[in-house]
């Protein structure tokens, strides 16, 4: 079977969501990295804890209550433009060196994303980075009030591309969201950001275990929910060749 | 209105799920507390996680799997044995020191257990710590397969103790479950183990963030989703005043 569609998530798989630290160290000397690691983490648990309460809330809101909750904890004292200034990072976020190059080698496919981000948010962010022609279709999960792995969150992808499921290659780094993928229907890639070598070099003293390590672990090692992904890869680069080899 | 129950969250509410560290510490010397803070962090996650995909798992094994991967990422090796020997701590988990008395002071409401564990954890747990006489009920989320805060996970509480939820007392120390209690109806008591001031303290030297305290970070502080529980105190003994003062 041929790859039809590529689906691609957005934070943390196009765009480094661990770019928010530069400017979070800029408000916070020395706090840059705990930062952004805490409030990725809350963010992810809100968009779970929201989903299973059945209390939805738009993606920026719930980005606004996690960093909220990351400097409360923290100790941080902020005024309103220092958060503003950390929150509309998330508009702007750096896109992974080969996500351009990626995306061009595979324009003869159906390419689009599908986000936990609202429309607002991930059209803003399309356009800043200039993804905007590259792609035929941005899709967020709002319309379903179902966040990822939510199997609701992956539905209006078949809707929207009028592609079945078993030829959609959907790629993402998060774990959570390659085994919900899978779960779902769908082929999937996982771009494997921090190999177990290099976050064991990481861990070489266990007596320091730094705060980022931590969360690191927690984000990019591969679960065990007992669902694996097809492909498992290192970078967005090695899209291209693993599309051209499962076509028939 | 009168408090007509008490219902208790277990794991880390009459029970300290840190208490786990000991032994994982004799097992990996220098390793306890990184392996209790991410064993407890993803044993969380797993049961959100699931419970949105529809893949529920009895919390035995997601217990066993959550275990796996936080000695996967340590890079910790492992034989059946030296496993067994941790997991089976999960059934004699240290009660909180004022857990006992505070259940003998409110003998005269109904008193019982809401738990994610499987009945068959559970029961061991209470069988071996010497609670089995001292509660009306312990109900497990099983029946439903949905884990907390997810909405079904509460409703076995009327069923059972045929007492509606607003003449229940919901205690629980995980601010996620306080949270979905809060949201299902209930009147909730959150017991806030770790003040802002002790974390606040712990975090004194921002260039060295334990990994403990980035778990106790996220596991201890009410979250910022918008629901407030009725009361924050500092420990179990604190409630039977409660109860009696909320009497009408």
């Amino acid at each position: 079977m041929a790859i039809k569609a590529v689906v691609f998530d957005a934070y943390g798989t196009l765009y480094d969501v661990e770019s928010v630290s530069t400017v979070a160290d800029q408000v916070f000397p020395g706090y840059g990295a705990v930062i952004a690691g805490v409030w990725r983490q809350k963010q992810l648990e809100y968009t779970w804890l929201r989903t299973l309460m059945g209390r939805y809330e738009d993606l920026s809101i719930i980005t606004r209550e996690s960093l909220a909750f990351t400097l409360r904890c923290l100790g941080l004292k902020y005024d309103p433009a220092n958060f503003q200034r950390i929150i509309d990072k998330y508009l702007r976020l750096e896109l992974y060196a080969d996500a351009k190059d990626t995306l061009a080698a595979l324009k003869d496919r159906t390419l689009a994303i599908l986000t936990n981000g609202s429309v607002e948010m991930i059209n803003a962010l399309v356009r800043n980075t200039g993804l905007d022609g590259m792609l035929n279709a941005v899709i967020s999960i709002a319309s379903t009030k179902t966040f990822k792995p939510g199997r609701a969150a992956y539905e209006p992808i078949e809707a929207t591309l009028g592609i079945p499921r078993e030829d959609v290659l959907f790629v993402s780094s998060n774990p959570f969201d390659a085994c919900g993928a899978k779960s779902f229907g769908f082929r999937v890639a996982w771009i494997e950001h921090v190999t177990p070598a290099a976050l064991a070099h990481e861990l070489s003293d266990r007596r320091h275990i730094a705060a980022s390590t931590v969360i690191r672990m927690l984000r990019t090692q591969m679960e065990e929910l007992g669902l694996a992904p097809d492909y498992r890869v290192g970078a967005l680069a090695e899209l291209p060749n693993i599309v051209a080899h499962a076509d028939p």
